[in-house]
């Protein structure tokens, strides 16, 4: 298939970096080199794939059909200043970095965002991920759609801006649900508890959005404003004063939203 | 068996109570009377398990061999105040109540923690409920662990000031996290976007804890504190001024925690 004759170069070799180099590859696309300024990270994806890899800029070859930038969203505009490297396409796999941070290197360029979170040790199953292209031509986006359906079977051409909204909605899903588990965590282990005991729990609520709004699934000390009880929870927090801060504000919230 | 031939009076008919009822009788106990302030809630519960009612405290039966209270956690030192039943076994679900609330009512009590989140629209399997029990006696414990044996095969017995700090968890696990997926479906649905994107992010978050510890998972804006991302999601939520508060809290505690 001419499509995966693509030939790609990967700016980046991070969890994000590592988890796409991987499902591109098991894809049939070929990557050709990745770059990274750390020499184990780069080392290590290239080897694993099997490709060239290297840690300077200025290395980063020029015969590519598509640049794929899996980098720190922050870094990004000064590593396309310094990339020797230009009108080519151009793509990125960031939520919140809008499509055109690349229009004064090139005409040809676009977003490949994988909406999911990744460890370097979990393995996630690609074809669950929602992929949100965007590009500057109806050719572009082309392409890129025809990647993203070899990955994945969710894939949903997004504008900038939405995009942006989604990874706020994004970081509320995942990074600070996340934190709410390791926040229960630190009060599990200070209270000799295992956060095992969490599991059944956390798997429910995760399940039960797929069928009730989560507003709808609320429940809880907070739903039911029963100050007593919320009360003798910020007592116990005295010691973790920002998590006691955090149980008061959510709470609060909840409270005012379901009533 | 003998055990089985156990008669339970059930005070409540929410959504903890209703799930609980029908547990047990699936189990093969029997509920003789299902007490609820609410009419239709004690009427629906009753028939659903073949089983009498009332809504009045005076006419609640005295020949029951357990007295299960599921009702609010605020109203249960009233309540038994008021009940003229005394000297039987109570038992409570109560995440947060101590085990001493009944110790001027009668020697048997106990506690039956089932640590879950029950919404009325949403079957749960009970077998994978962790159940937290506690009593008055080591007789008591035992009957209450016979029952919770054949309800869940996860029982665990907790004293009430370790109970305490393991609901405090559960709200950060349960209540919290799916207080941030409400967040989120509100800002994608101000966005026209649907929350469904959401669910594979969701899914995986909730899975990922399995094997990592929380604190190991995180990833995000936060995390790397990319305080360029995470001011440009402050300025888009604008408009939702908590909601704001919250992301900054959140994010400053995850960046506090990883650094």
């Amino acid at each position: 298939m001419a499509n995966q004759k693509q030939n790609i170069i990967l700016i980046g070799a991070g969890n994000l970096a590592s988890h796409l180099a991987l499902a591109l590859t098991d894809t049939g696309y070929t990557i050709s080199q990745i770059y990274s300024r750390t020499q184990q990270s780069a080392e290590t994806l290239a080897n694993t794939i099997g490709c060239d890899f290297t840690t300077r800029i200025e290395a980063i070859k020029n015969d590519a059909d598509i640049f794929i930038f899996a980098i720190k969203d922050s870094i990004l505009s000064d590593f396309l200043i310094k990339l020797n490297v230009k009108n080519k396409f151009f793509v990125h796999t960031a939520g919140s970095v809008p499509l055109d941070i690349f229009k004064d290197f090139t005409n040809d360029y676009g977003v490949f965002y994988p909406m999911q979170t990744f460890s370097k040790n979990k393995s996630v199953e690609f074809k669950h991920i929602p992929i949100f292209t965007e590009a500057s031509t109806i050719s572009n986006l082309s392409k890129l759609d025809v990647i993203a359906q070899k990955l994945s079977n969710k894939v949903v051409n997004l504008d900038s801006d939405k995009r942006k909204m989604l990874h706020v909605a994004a970081v509320f899903s995942s990074n600070f649900t996340n934190h709410m588990y390791a926040i229960a965590e630190q009060i599990l282990c200070d209270a000799g508890l295992s956060f095992n005991l969490m599991l059944p729990l956390i798997e429910e609520v995760a399940d039960k959005v797929k069928t009730l709004a989560p507003k709808d699934a609320q429940t809880g000390p907070a739903m039911r404003y029963d100050e007593d009880i919320i009360n003798k929870h910020l007592d116990l927090l005295n010691t973790l004063q920002e998590e006691k801060e955090i149980y008061k504000l959510i709470s609060k919230n909840i409270h005012r939203k379901n009533n």
